[in-house]
């Protein structure tokens, strides 16, 4: 069995981290093709590099063989189906229902967040935060949303992850966490300390550390920055 | 056990629609909640009837007895899940994971087709689809990505349904199919086909004929109409 993941950047591709860090945290065996952002024209080799395997030319894709899953959810979903041992959604059907919700609430919600905000991991971008967090009402009524699930997760589980033990909502949030951290976004203690464990997990570290050694300045995916 | 799905006007909501069909094609009892578009602001009946049952405040909004998921396609699993004998999702893993590929792609893609063309059962807007048709680019990328794929999907099961018999993936191109004809965006005959066995099931029939029945004109939904 041979699982490839195609992902783009790790410093900037939020929804590549999710299902790397999945496989990562949950020890399942896979290779990683990492294809460079260096455009999104149907010229850029990244473009090029997708087309044997998506239809719709985005990164993740997950190859199972000669098999394509595209989509971090559909993802998600089909690494949960094909070892369940794994556990990788929570085990009780309702807690997998609460979970789905969030990830799909993900999936599609948090604009304001995601535009105004995007992943940077080695970035300090405290000074844009502040400008943002002062600026746009939308970014504070998501990172209050973002409070407010993940307060009640971590009060009705006892942490230390969302679902007491390590899932698809951890990975599927954790880019979240990246921008909370690399904007320098206020937020409460209970939140912090989530941050911090999840950063902590040997998956999502080993994402972080490689986003780190990447050096990859990539003018178009951050505007605001004119140097590195 | 009683199910209660909260939706919005039949014939603007296309999140709603889905859970619903998906629910009445498969013969699943279920309360319908109707909440209607009066506004999107907070002291709106349509928010004020959502408060106790999504923190989120958007439909669809599934309650079983006093849990609650939210998010369309949460409910589709949740289901899929509950009532393992109606095979909600295909049977085969590999099946399933096309269907979900696809289902998170309308999950969170096609921005260009559903900001032009918003759901509108009831009315014939054939003249805004042709201009719409004419001047966006993107749009026409989005219908022939819907082309490629329903294509592909119905060529290799041979029909009638996406992934032969009915599925989660028909209750999620459902609105699509619904665009297309309001809008009267030219497709291929194998589509304009799809979309007529679609719209032909009971399930799908019944929303669309309980749209019409609506007559609830909503000024904000539709901008490029000044009466009804």
């Amino acid at each position: 069995m041979t699982l490839r993941l195609f992902i783009g950047n790790k410093n900037y591709s939020s929804w590549s981290m999710r299902p790397w860090v999945l496989l990562k945290q949950s020890d399942i065996a896979f290779t990683e093709v990492m294809l460079r952002f260096d455009g999104f024209s149907q010229d850029s080799a990244f473009k090029k590099g997708l087309e044997k395997v998506s239809p719709i030319g985005k990164v993740p894709v997950l190859m199972d063989e000669e098999f394509s899953v595209w989509d971090s959810l559909a993802i998600a979903e089909y690494l949960a189906e094909k070892f369940p041992e794994k556990n990788l959604w929570p085990k009780s059907i309702k807690d997998r229902a609460r979970a789905r919700s969030i990830c799909a609430e993900m999936h599609n919600g948090f604009a304001a967040l995601r535009s105004a905000c995007p992943m940077n991991i080695e970035a300090d971008l405290s000074h844009i935060g502040q400008i943002v967090w002062r600026d746009q009402a939308a970014v504070r009524a998501d990172i209050a949303r973002i409070t407010q699930m993940w307060s009640e997760l971590l009060n009705a589980h006892q942490g230390p992850m969302l679902f007491g033990d390590f899932s698809i909502a951890d990975a599927f949030y954790a880019p979240v966490a990246m921008r909370i951290q690399s904007y320098a976004l206020p937020v409460a203690p209970q939140i912090e300390a989530y941050i911090k464990r999840l950063s902590a997990l040997p998956g999502v570290k080993a994402w972080i550390d490689q986003a780190h050694l990447e050096s990859d300045f990539i003018a178009f995916q951050e505007p605001y920055r004119a140097t590195p």
